[in-house]
C-alpha cells in the first residue's frame, strides 16, 4: 500500500486482543524504521525500549490512566530521548560517523564544533524539548511501518513520564521517556473507534500557499 | 518501495536542481500524508505553508545560514505549530468531528471537557511544544512520502524561527514555525552528502527489550 493508504487505514486502536502477539520479525521492521528516520544533524537522540514483560506493564497501565492496551497489546514501546546533548553524546556520533565512513572532513568537523559550541551550553530542558521532536519523528515513521505490516498501534502520551522514567529506570541512563506505541491486534467488538470515521482538517484549513 | 527501502533511499539533500520544480500532484500527495498523520486528540494543531514564491525565498534563505535548498528547491514547505491550545480551538476540531460522524458520544464529550479543562490553563510555551511534537509527526510523514514519489527533501531546522514568522505573517494567525522541508530534485554533481554511508547508531544501542 502507498503512504497515503497506510495513514488512511490505521487509527488509534483503543481494544488490543490479548491473544495474538505481533511476530518479532514484524517488531523488528517497526523499530527498523524507526532506527533509519532523519534527525536533527543525524544524532538520534532516543532510544526506544520495548517492552514485553507483563508485570512491567501492569505497572505502566498503572500511571496511564488505565489504558488497556497496555497490557493487551504485544509490544509496547517506549520512545525515550535524551535528557540533555553532552560534548560525550555529540562526540560519539560525530566520531562513529567518521569510523563508518572511512573519513574525516573539514566542514563535518567544524560543524561537530559550532554543536558543541552551542547544544551543551543550553538549558538541559531546551535540549531535551529538541531531542523529543527527534523522538517523533521516529516514532510517525514506526506508526507508518506498523500499519505496512498490518499491525495496530495506539500513539499515546496519556502518561505520566516521570513515573513511567521510574518505572523504566531511564532517567540513570540519561533518557527521558517522550511518547509510547503500544503494537498489538484489534479487537474489533470492544473498539469504540475501529467504525468511525477518520476526521482530519479539510485541506483548504490545513495548507497555504505563498506564490 | 517498503518503508525501509524509502528511508534508506532518502537522504538529506545538499544540493538541489534549480531547473527542475516537483509535479504539484506529486507536492499534493507528499501533504495529504502530513494532513492525514496522527496527531494527539486529532487535534492536528499546525499548519503547512507551502512556499513558491522567489522573493519570498530569498528572504527566509537570509534567516537560514543561507542554505541554497532554500531557493534552489521546488517547494518549500513551512511547518508551523498552533502558538497554543485555546478552547475556541479545542472546541473547533470536537465539533467538526461531531459533524463529520453525525454523532455525540458522551466518552467523546467528557474528553473535550478534560482537555478544555488543562490545555488552555498550561503556559502557551507547554502548549507550543506539544503542538511541535505533533507537527513533527505530520513531517516525518512528509519525509516518506516524498521519498516515495522519488522526490528528494531536506530536513531542516537551522532557521530563525521567530524571523521565518515575521516573513511569513505566521503569529498573526496563532502559529509558530517549527520545521521546514524543501522538495526537490537532487543535483548530485554539488552534492557532498550524496554518495556518503547513511549512518545510524547500531540497533543494540537503539532498543532495549523489558522481557
Amino acid at each position: 500500500m502507498k503512504i497515503i493508504e497506510l495513514l488512511t487505514w490505521r487509527y488509534a486502536t483503543k481494544k488490543m486482543d490479548p491473544s495474538r502477539p505481533v511476530p518479532q520479525d514484524k517488531v523488528d521492521r517497526i523499530v527498523e524504521a524507526a532506527r533509519l528516520a532523519p534527525t536533527s544533524s543525524g544524532l538520534q537522540p532516543f532510544e526506544i525500549i520495548s517492552v514485553t514483560n507483563p508485570a512491567v506493564r501492569v505497572q505502566i497501565r498503572e500511571i496511564a490512566w488505565n489504558q488497556a492496551q497496555i497490557t493487551d497489546c504485544s509490544h509496547l514501546l517506549v520512545f525515550a530521548a535524551w535528557d540533555n546533548y553532552t560534548a560525550e553524546r555529540i562526540n560519539h556520533m560525530f566520531d562513529y560517523t567518521n569510523e563508518v565512513r572511512g573519513l574525516r572532513n573539514e566542514d563535518w568537523e567544524n560543524y561537530r564544533q559550532q554543536l558543541l559550541n552551542t547544544y551543551p551550553n543550553r538549558p538541559a530542558e531546551v535540549n531535551f524539548q529538541h531531542a523529543a521532536r527527534q523522538a517523533y519523528i521516529a516514532f510517525s515513521a514506526a506508526v507508518i511501518a506498523a500499519a505496512e505490516e498490518h499491525v495496530d498501534a495506539t500513539p499515546m502520551e496519556g502518561f505520566d513520564p516521570n513515573k513511567l522514567d521510574d518505572i523504566l529506570g531511564l532517567r540513570s541512563r540519561g533518557l527521558r521517556s517522550a511518547v509510547m506505541l503500544p503494537l498489538g491486534y484489534r479487537q474489533a467488538d470492544g473498539d469504540w473507534l475501529v467504525n468511525l470515521t477518520k476526521v482530519r482538517r479539510p485541506r483548504e484549513q490545513f495548507v497555504t500557499e505563498v506564490r
